[in-house]
């Protein structure tokens, strides 16, 4: 059901089981103990931080289907995405689990991408069991876009850090604590940011904008959720966007207002203005807040994930940065089965 | 509604409007006519190729809206993807656009991955006005997958050659002359491949395994279609995939069997093996083909749109070639209001 640009899910997609994957950066945060598994090292046994990349979201993956109690070829589609050109962690993941694939770009609003997406399957009865997935990873995305993390290049303050992990869930149309009632579209905000080094200025707009339409669209205000999360703004953005709420008459209660890029790090670990890419956000929603919500402490939860849409090249041709912000909305009904 | 892998729109999405830019290669083509555009450079009066694919894009997007008889306002959904790092020809035609965008990966499968959706959204009740788009530049490819075209560098005859262009279409609930029945997702097929100019060769069975899996999900045989199209096999892909299909014992006569990569330029245009990327398959069917099926010469027609799935980093990296092929079956109802 369409309202505005939200989905609306009256037949409930609900959340089987979620998996979080991290590196050794990750396994000294806050959230250490909401992550399935722990990398000692960033390599995996691989040779190249791309291969490494690919297995954190095949083991992601594979976690979240197992902890549903299926197989992988219980899974009719696979949507997946993630920052690496041509998406290759998801393709190649894809090809190891064989699940018919639809490849997604969203930067770092994948994660939210694909669960409205793989939500909207299974709300419209076009799929029982879909598996959503995505991943980053500090090196392979730094060589990249930036520098080789060995060039030691010195970064600004309002720059991020790129989580290393994966984050994945499996949705199905079977009954379980944790449903999915809505998502809304992002739409592309370009405020005119041209520094790669401010993600979290450039796509606090785009945030509140997708903000904004979920409470027009619906017809609520801030009181609908215990929580309403940003996908990885950092201290920088997450200040802009509370004041852009602020201003455009949205009251959200300030210990209401979070960010995922605030969250996954400890305020002493060397991140700069917080944490960013495709598993910010994944391996929060999918691990730490998922877990909140089955052990009831947070009922209704709205996470708007964000991503900036740039390309090095786009960068290097003066252009600015264009973002965009998906927002799915998670209800507990108690009971808590979904794993 | 769900067969196997295959979505079945029972609420029939049409084809509002359809539209194809070309560049001046294009032009000199057999399909010249079917296009809405065309242009006499590469550059499209830009001042770099990546901002001319970007234009592209936006042309044939815009073009498709208005011969819809709509305005970009009247979108609800805009989903792309592109061939570009990060999609940006995509992401920024959506800043242009401003239609809340779903950013798609599918290489060249983009044009049938976002058709899939995009039918999908408008069979649910999720969107009544969708628009779908890809495109691709012959020079901003070249340069990103392999050297820029400046360095004249030579390439064995299994090579192919990347069209410029782009093409985009108006997906609505509203009954023109051509509707989409149905649409399968393709799985990542990976034969072991490692050639890079020679991907025809490595998505042939990718498009061979959709077209199985679409006959068996819908329990039909190639009769029910006039024309099966692949992407852009080339001639060395094409001869494969028939060979392929025999020998699953999938009968389809050869002069129903196509591929657009072979249609759109002339024997003597010096394409190598053919054409490919995403605006082939987009450019040949959201011009030619839906032409065809306009003017009633053709009345069914299954599109399998095939993806080789690598990055040059992945190639570097001595991994052969994911693949994949979506398909979107077609069917002209007469009348033909369709634009």
């Amino acid at each position: 059901m369409l309202q505005g640009r939200t989905w609306v899910f009256p037949n409930t997609p609900y959340i089987s089981a979620s998996a979080a994957v991290g590196g050794p950066f990750e396994a000294q945060g806050p959230l250490a103990d909401d992550f399935d598994i722990l990398h000692g090292d960033l390599w995996l046994g691989e040779d190249s931080f791309e291969k490494a990349e690919k297995k954190l979201l095949e083991q992601a993956c594979e976690k979240a289907i197992d902890k549903a109690g299926y197989k992988k070829d219980d899974m009719q589609f696979y949507l997946a995405g993630d920052l690496m050109n041509q998406v290759i962690s998801s393709n190649f993941s894809a090809r190891t689990l064989t699940i018919p694939y639809l490849g997604l770009f969203g930067a770092c609003s994948t994660s939210m991408e694909s669960l409205a997406l793989g939500s909207l399957l299974v709300d419209g009865g076009y799929a029982k069991r879909v598996l959503v997935g995505t991943s980053s990873h500090n090196a392979s995305v730094e060589k990249q876009f930036r520098y080789p993390t060995e060039y030691g290049s010195q970064k600004p303050p309002t720059a991020q850090w790129t989580v290393t992990g994966a984050g994945a869930a499996v949705v199905t149309s079977e009954k379980t604590g944790i449903k999915v009632t809505s998502a809304t579209v992002g739409r592309v905000v370009d405020m005119g940011i041209q520094d790669p080094f401010n993600m979290g200025v450039a796509m606090a707009p785009a945030a509140v904008d997708t903000i904004e339409a979920h409470f027009r669209d619906l017809n609520i205000t801030a009181s609908a959720y215990d929580l309403i999360l940003t996908g990885d703004l950092g201290k920088i953005g997450h200040r802009i966007a509370a004041d852009l709420l602020k201003k455009h008459g949205l009251k959200v209660a300030e210990d209401k207002f979070g960010d995922c890029g605030l969250l996954i790090y400890r305020e002493d670990q060397p991140v700069l203005a917080g944490a960013s890419g495709c598993a910010c956000a994944a391996c929060v929603v999918f691990g730490h807040i998922l877990n909140r919500m089955r052990r009831g402490e947070l009922h209704k939860v709205l996470v708007v994930a964000t991503g900036a849409l740039l390309s090095p090249i786009s960068y290097q041709q003066k252009e600015s940065i264009p973002c965009i912000a998906h927002a799915v909305a998670f209800e507990a009904e108690g009971g808590g089965r979904s794993q």
